[in-house]
């Protein structure tokens, strides 16, 4: 046999490089600081590799705009300007989503949530972006508010070569069974806990 | 009494305002993923505040250019440019560091090590930056490199109103204790677990 040559091939069909360079899902869960904000850290890199970032926020209030936006959606922009990284869309829940107009379904946060997961969907299908981030998307889970199962299968199975990395506490036994890379993040110590309120640059 | 007034005040110096808004120093610990991470996205936030950021790496090969490298220094370029967000310096070890030129100390990582925390203990008590992020720092303070109990003194008497984060596996007690948050990620799954290299826009 030639030199180099592997004696067995994974019956996989992908080829060495795709086996290297296979799309995450990455989880991170558990009650300490750091699972959002590590997320956004990832796509600073991603940005970095000119990929298309999509963030949406389930559960956070649309009133907050926390500095991670401001700054994602900077690059975005640097990125149209110059062509610098990669293109950002930061999708928040709220009383909505920012592609629908509709009225009417501002207070239901659980069909809010739904048609949230809805478009991911669609965007997946369509490998709109590289790297996806839901964040805080265990709690519409935990809920029921989006189906564990069909979460689960589309992730498994969803096409080309796009990470997602999903967020928040109590992340779904299920989820964590399908993730390539799953992290808990654990309070070790708080400010809180020494009566400390959040403060601006820490916590948003 | 007039009403709104406190009936106590804490006789530590301090304003309401500024007891609301003391310096953090934080510890991202454990052997999961997302230390430095969170610390770079702390970052991101602590720009768009306006904040000086300085990042102090003090492990990982010179060689490697992480995507937070050069985007958080595109940041600085950006606020230079523009006066958006705030000034960002970052620093790597390796052989010797950035501000310094000599040859000769390439090679002792030990000395590099106790050069980058004097350089260090110098912007503190210059009140340099804003933030600080000292990355990976916990394995020179593990190794004797620098000293545990000069680190945790002069960060608890640190002067002003600066925000330290320091990164990296098996914390010594005495910095967590000293820490006002402190986070441990702990590994659940890994990619590396099946098999799979590092790769690029994940790893760095």
């Amino acid at each position: 046999m030639p030199q180099g040559q592997p004696t067995t091939v994974p019956d996989d069909g992908l080829t060495t490089r795709q086996r290297r360079n296979r799309p995450l899902l990455a989880v991170h869960t558990g009650d300490g600081k750091g699972k959002s904000t590590a997320a956004f850290g990832l796509a600073l890199r991603g940005w970095n590799q000119g990929w298309s970032i999509g963030v949406f926020q389930f559960v956070k209030s649309a009133k907050w705009r926390i500095g991670e936006q401001t700054v994602l959606e900077r690059l975005g922009e640097l990125h149209a300007q110059t062509g610098e990284g990669g293109p950002v869309e930061w999708h928040k829940m709220g009383s909505g989503w920012s592609w629908t107009r509709k009225s009417g379904d501002a207070d239901d946060h659980a069909e809010a949530a739904a048609q949230g997961w809805e478009e991911i969907k669609r965007r997946l299908a369509a490998q709109t972006h590289d790297l996806l981030i839901l964040d805080e998307f265990t709690y519409p889970m935990e809920w029921g508010w989006v189906s564990v199962d069909d979460v689960v299968s589309t992730l498994r199975e969803r096409p080309g070569f796009q990470h997602v990395v999903i967020t928040g506490r109590r992340a779904h036994p299920a989820l964590i069974e399908a993730a390539d890379l799953a992290t808990e993040m654990t309070k070790l110590k708080h400010p809180m806990d020494a009566g400390q309120k959040g403060q601006r640059g820490i916590e948003w």
